[in-house]
């Protein structure tokens, strides 16, 4: 997507094959930075202290990380011990483990000298497929706001919670994948953008990228929704996910289910956008089964932003001496979820509606 | 209540009649200061800017204040003049208006002469209430407590948005009394605290008060809620009005909607605590008929807080560029409230309940 008319990737690999930059997403919406990852430590580090966020676009980064490890050492143990490392670094995404499975079973086909140019090729494929995939989501997505849109005449207004835009991925998005596809071919679209406690990736990112690219957009607070809800101020929700039942539950970041209840509540369509890695089709309930990753209280205690004279600053903002906890995800039930759509068009959230779009999953289940 | 073991109160009024103190409440938690009302405009500033909050709170500051501006003109054109200026500093809170026409209706019967000094003790008569209508709030909740106390036979999880704390009141709190009720008595009660954005009194107000007067509690993202309900971590929630309609809607602070549904779905019980002065008997819509405040997009776009220096700064966490919205109530409709507590007792969130508890209403329904 565009930054100030130019054309912009998340992560951009290296033609030597040595390291990827990306954009470190730590530093925005104040500072627009690359980050170059030389090695496999530096890939886990940007994972884990959020550098690189998102679904999909930690999977690509994992796969990555694993192919820069292998320029040190290329053994099949290392290989483990690479994909164990990364695997740990967030618990509740499903992408990470699937990328890194993907490129590590290849791996065992490959010569020991060759695995590291391999690998690092097939990071680019699966970085490759994850633009197209977005898109596709962007296009079945955009479809229903097209509908929405005649059906009601006017502007829709999206809300969407946490960033499943194109900085969660390496372009286009899940959740606003829709939006950018909608808003290329002329319907009118409205985002209520979710600041998205902690950590505010709403306000930080999906507003620096809805703004940067030209989409009309309002920053609420987590807690406004349910109001604007109950005055028909928004026509759907839109939200990504980081894991999702073969059921249709949809683990995403924490406060996505309340946003849900409102939905239901209030009869606005609710629906998760995600690509196929990050459906975990051995879970069947959600809530039971998913972990969920309990991050540091400083997340919610503290927060970085900038000072009036354009210097960043970080202050605490939690009564002194008061104890702090900081789950990260919550599930949101399939009963909850209107339409799960993926690369391949629209599913109910069940499992019947997962399985017809990916058929060759029915052997397996 | 306490802090370090001094019992305070959030009001206290001046021998002389001619001002009263209150704790300043946009400087904690991170410093503790009072500031000096000594006129109409004073008490006017004091309310819009939120150096006092809290609907019970509100109301006594705006007796008082119109007390102080009968100092210099006590006609009852003056009278009127100060009752409409500041019944419109908030708009949503019911409690500013019952307090002011309360104070108004008495001083059409007294001397030009006199007005002011029976203003100011009629103020002083409404705080003593007001403190004595809290603590019996407390004992009718704490009661609930105990029963789940006995009930589970562990420490009962009580979830609280926002701040209907003792320093929303003059002393005790709403929703709160219940758990400062309970904890002197030696019911384990432990409180997790909603963060409440925008303007953090949840972060800043609720775990300042409970730190101080020693009862455990554990500050949370406002998003977090669900999830902790989906997981069996909260047994009751209970949080405060700022208008209630005859029909037992609730509103209150952004957000509550949400942590309603979230406890309907997951079958916690939800109650509201409120004096009768918040109930608006003319109302039986909330969605519909309740005013809700839009406040300035800067109370979500700044963050106040301390460095690690222990200076305070603002910081600025919305990407530069995009517009933000700030409702700051929303209506809980009564069928998601378990109960409402009053000085008078538990009533079930209906009309037929709240009339049992005042049946002084049933010829004026």
């Amino acid at each position: 997507m565009n930054i100030d008319g130019k054309s912009f990737r998340t992560i951009l690999p290296a033609d030597d094959g040595a390291s990827v930059e990306v954009i470190d997403q730590t530093r925005l919406p104040f500072a627009f930075e690359l980050k170059r990852l030389a090695s496999l430590d530096d890939a886990a580090v940007a994972i884990r202290t959020m550098i690189v966020r998102g679904a999909p676009l930690i999977g690509v980064t994992a796969a990555y990380g694993l192919a820069l490890g292998l320029r040190e050492e290329a053994s099949d143990e290392a290989i483990e011990r690479a994909v164990e490392m990364l695997a740990a670094t967030r618990p509740t995404a499903i992408n990470l483990r699937w990328a890194l499975d993907r490129v590590a079973a290849k791996l065992r086909e490959v010569e020991f000298s060759e695995r590291a140019t391999f690998a690092f090729a097939e990071a680019g494929r699966i970085a490759e497929e994850d633009v197209e995939s977005c898109h596709a989501i962007g296009r079945h997505g955009a479809a229903i706001l097209a509908d929405l849109h005649q059906a009601k005449g006017r502007r829709i207004d999206v809300l969407t919670h946490c960033n499943a835009g194109w900085l969660a991925t390496v372009d286009w998005g899940t959740a606003l994948a829709p939006i950018y596809v909608a808003h290329e071919t002329g319907i009118p679209v409205h985002v209520y953008v979710d600041e998205t406690r902690p950590r505010n990736q709403g306000a930080a990112l999906t507003a620096f990228e809805l703004n940067a690219h030209g989409v009309p957009h309002t920053v609420i607070a987590d807690n406004a929704g349910g109001h604007l809800m109950q005055h028909g101020k928004v026509d759907v929700c839109i939200v990504g996910s980081d894991r999702t039942t073969a059921s249709g539950d949809v683990c995403n970041k924490i406060g996505t289910y309340l946003k849900a209840l409102a939905a239901s509540d209030n009869r606005v369509p609710f629906y998760a956008a995600l690509p196929f890695s990050t459906i975990d089709w051995t879970l069947d309930d959600g809530v039971a089964q998913i972990p969920i990753e309990e991050r540091d209280g400083r997340e919610v205690s503290h927060l970085t932003g900038r000072l009036a004279d354009g210097g960043l600053a970080t202050i605490e903002v939690v009564s002194p001496g008061s104890p702090v906890a900081n789950p990260a995800f919550d599930v949101t039930p399939a009963r909850l979820v209107t339409g799960i759509i993926t690369e391949r068009g629209v599913a109910s959230a069940d499992a019947e509606g997962l399985l017809s779009l990916y058929p060759e999953r029915r052997a397996a289940a």
